[in-house]
């Protein structure tokens, strides 16, 4: 694709997806949305996918071919971020969501998110220094006393101070539990932090003025396990006597990560000198859970980084399959006849349908998920807005998993396909798709991996108070039935995912009774096929409520009809994932209740 | 794991793939390898197995961070290379399984693989050189004329000059019909080549003192399409009065290749000066027929590139799972209790399980179709080995596509798997996983796309010679399911076999009719889908056969009973694929029959 034309998104999937789909300008019925409306909406969109085409997707190749360089215990940025990155904080998003009284614009999740999602496109590494700072100001803002506020709060979400998640340890990776890093308090209020922490995103830089870590640690005496883990923020550089002093937080490695190379991931020591300064945020052994608070959002930023990066690559397979001339059509017998473009061959379609019924399919849910957030974290059930705060918390903590896993694992698929369709070509760094599989593949490790998202899905949220949830998700999918009826959508179509439902509903309910039981290795021993499955039918989900909207748009005619190719597409996708994809859950679920042991009774040492 | 320790195959497997599931010594009885016995066979691998681990292994990691650099028109590769190819050329490899009456061992196809697998294990870019050389040194053997062999043949296959496949060019792509270099005819018996190909493997080095260029062109007034290209033998050097001249053959550029970063990828210009002079092998317009003849093989070798890469890396999973402590076995309440090595959550076990069935099963169906290669080269149907040469000739030709895209894409699938195990580490260069899953990717896109297999299976192999091709597999697979009966393999699993070869006739049948009705389009609509179903079924057919050949290891007791957690593993992995992959087949098939029209029906302009 010429160097400047690729869309990032497709400007029309997040109208529809916002406005057709969902009704998100309904959100302004809501008191703290309220000083908002579509052209508030419009504004914000248009600002990142202008800023996000125009001038940080041309950061995205020299970035990724310098990554940032530890000089003298220091972390040096592209010289082109430090070039860009004033203007990409200008955009004014990391408090957008945040109420107006911590310099906020009250902005829905719904529409943040579709904006952001272009900046992802165009670098996510870039996009991910804002996500960050983004929640760990999140995090002092909920928890932290009015002296972290006052110090922290402006400057984190204006951007000039960034942030970091800092949880993980060498020594303990997923399972924080095992957090070892201690924190010893002092008469002066603050306490001393000691430790070792890996994979810190963002953890030094030359783009601000400073990098605030918020970290967990564990307090002497704590009970074990992660019910003693504290949080806490411990600044690079601590405010003392009007002057920033280091504060013992120093880089001990750069890991080389194989995609993200604008941002930087290191390796932190926590008080070599014995000089390390944090102050407790919130209350003590309450860390994990103040975490696990903020932990949904995080989840759906990470979602909508796959989505964002599968979405990219896949806008590029089209622009290279629509130009591309190579061969003739299946049965033609004329070697003189001209090459047809790639296109034209049914499994190049194939291969692009695919990533569509990925992409757009999974934008659909992240903005879903998005929407029950605003509607959990700021809805009124005297508003009707189709669900209610109550329900609309229950799915976001149901669907999170999924939000989370589906776009690092089809969209690694999917980011796989956009080199395969480019060929040779799409095996060499002239062309950019190998760089976002790289890109793509840290989705399914981060914030919690595939495997541990299964075990979260089944062992906890599908089974989270006594199945509402999951009646939730039923009440949820059978008004998406229904108004697909209304739409004229395929009715066979609808029937499939109305006994997808009823799949799942059964399954659950079977596969819990063996944890009920006592017997949590059998229950979770199929928990990434049902974690497959259960996508599978969120998915499918999505897709006929596009089918519904595009059936409406189609019926609309008007201004809608100059759309009918848009709508076409979507119920091919639709048909695809219905009929193609929707269908593989009888056997995932066979797999779930037999309790196929061949895995579960391997001995290691037979490997 | 610790450098030097990763095995690259396990030696038990490469040893019961060859003497239990099939019994390679038993090749010996046929005249051309008479003079073989298991102890010449063990001496090859052996040595080849040696110099993988002890040398080879070592220059992957330099040589994936330092690619061949194109310095004044010419390629230097990395010193290290420089270093240990004369060694790799001592193994004398190039020429084993040819005659020895042109320098050659008369090894087996079938041992000959199974060492030099573990060869592409430990540098695949690296192997390359030695496959491509012996790939056109037998272009000329089978083809060229007397002058040719006599300068070509025995300095290719000693590898002092070494060779290339020079097909594709850039604006043809995979379509071979619409190549554009053109041969022009001289008084002297030689042609001038003028034209440019693209992604030639190893078309310069430093590493011999010449390099030979098996080119495919036109010559002036050849019918177009595929049945007017000429092979040409093209040297870099041309041999003139007793020295080498320069050929006028430039290195144009270098691809950036994501893998096999030994083996520079390059666009060649022939006859910038119009002084490339180019010698016909064999006979004007036949050069497609010939490369296609050569191709099976070099299918074989790709497909073994695909398990090598994914076994490299199933291996550093497994030994990192077993020595990487974090977390508790699921339904754990003590957080004091110290963490398990991560293998002891089924979900790792899971990963591994999976992978081992994929390289396992990979492997067992490459060397099966290399015994039918050999059997098919030099079998004599007076010679009973269990399947005639016409037979095996049937089923090499029928299994090849699969044998070439099965490992590429499930074998991609394994290399991220290893990535996944290994977590944020395995998400760096400072491990290797990431490396591999890199050098993977290429598989899937060379020697004919996966979507080019999958129209070669379904268009014309499946059904070649009226369905005998597919009688023979039927009558194959009979074979291991009697074998597997008898030595107590689960009735189940048998049954579950035989059903699918049962759905692959059924369908081919069906799919077939529509081909013959003239609607080829609609016969090759979910060739993809077929090919997949295909694979699994093959795949599974190897499972059965390993799982038979562990039964009767397991009832020898006596040296055997020391393996019988070897055994064990294998029974693991064939349940896992038989129960896990096989029955997907059935939705697979109900695709290619319901012609399922999302993607064919598709518009490009939705998308």
């Amino acid at each position: 694709m010429p160097p400047g034309t690729n869309p990032l998104l497709d400007d029309r999937d997040v109208d529809f997806v916002l406005h057709e789909v969902l009704d998100v300008t309904a959100l302004t019925r809501l008191p703290y949305f309220a000083d908002h409306d579509r052209d508030t909406f419009d504004l914000v969109i248009g600002g990142a996918r202008r800023f996000a085409r125009d001038v940080l997707f041309d950061t995205y190749r020299p970035l990724d071919e310098a990554p940032p360089r530890l000089v003298d215990g220091r972390i040096l940025v592209h010289p082109k971020l430090r070039e860009v990155f004033p203007a990409l904080l200008g955009l004014d998003l990391i408090a957008a969501p945040r109420p107006v009284a911590v310099g906020g614009q009250q902005l829905p999740l719904t529409v943040f998110n579709a904006a952001v999602a272009y900046l992802m496109a165009a670098n996510l590494g870039v996009y991910g220094y804002l996500g960050l700072t983004q929640g760990a100001a999140h995090l002092i803002e909920a928890f932290g006393d009015d002296a972290l506020r006052a110090t922290y709060l402006a400057r984190m979400y204006a951007g000039t101070w960034t942030g970091t998640m800092a949880l993980t340890e060498p020594q303990a990776g997923s399972s924080l539990a095992d957090v070892q890093t201690t924190a010893t308090p002092t008469a002066d209020g603050h306490y001393l932090i000691r430790g070792n922490k890996i994979f810190i995103s963002g953890g030094d830089h030359d783009l601000a003025d400073n990098v605030v870590h918020l970290t967990l640690a564990r307090i002497a005496g704590a009970p074990p396990g992660t019910r003693g883990i504290s949080l806490f923020c411990v600044p690079r550089l601590r405010p003392e006597g009007g002057a920033l002093v280091d504060n013992d937080v120093a880089t001990a490695g750069m890991i080389h990560k194989v995609g993200w190379k604008g941002l930087p991931s290191l390796a932190l020591n926590y008080g070599e000198r014995d000089d390390c300064r944090g102050w407790l945020v919130g209350e003590p052994h309450r860390g994990l859970a103040y975490m696990f608070q903020m932990m949904n959002e995080a989840r759906l930023m990470v979602g909508l980084n796959g989505v964002a990066t599968a979405s990219v690559a896949y806008h590029e397979a089209v622009a290279y399959a629509r130009t591309r001339p190579q061969g003739r059509p299946a049965g033609a017998k004329d070697p003189t006849a001209p090459p047809v473009p790639i296109v034209a061959h049914a499994d190049v379609r194939r291969m692009l349908l695919r990533q569509k019924a990925i992409v757009e399919g999974g934008l659909g849910l992240i903005v879903r998920c998005c929407w029950y957030a605003d509607v959990a974290g700021h809805g009124d059930p005297a508003i009707d807005l189709g669900v209610d705060p109550a329900q609309a918390a229950l799915l976001l903590d149901l669907l999170t998993p999924v939000a989370k896993s589906f776009p690092a694992e089809k969209g690694f698929e999917a980011n796989a396909l956009a080199v395969q369709i480019h060929g040779g070509y799409g095996y060499s760094s002239e062309y950019l798709p190998e760089a976002w599989l790289r890109d793509q593949k840290l989705n399914s490790i981060h914030e919690g991996t595939t495997g541990i998202h299964a075990l979260d899905l089944l062992g906890r949220r599908a089974l989270a108070r006594g199945g509402a949830s999951l009646q939730a998700l039923g009440a949820a999918i059978a008004a998406t039935c229904a108004r697909a009826r209304a739409a004229g959508v395929d009715a066979a179509w609808i029937a499939e995912v109305e006994r997808a439902v009823g799949v799942v509903g059964a399954l659950t309910a079977e596969v819990a009774a063996r944890g009920v039981a006592g017997d949590a290795e059998a229950m979770l021993l199929h928990a990434s096929d049902y974690l497959d499955l259960f996508s599978t039918v969120v998915v499918a989900w999505q897709w006929l409520d596009q089918a519904a909207a595009a059936r409406e748009g189609l019926a609309r005619g008007g201004a809608a009809a100059a759309r009918a190719g848009f709508y076409r597409g979507k119920l091919a996708a639709a048909q695809y994932w219905i009929r193609t994809e929707l269908p593989r859950i009888d056997h995932l679920a066979h797999l779930c209740r037999s309790g196929e042991d061949s895995y579960g009774a391997l001995d290691p040492d037979w490997l």
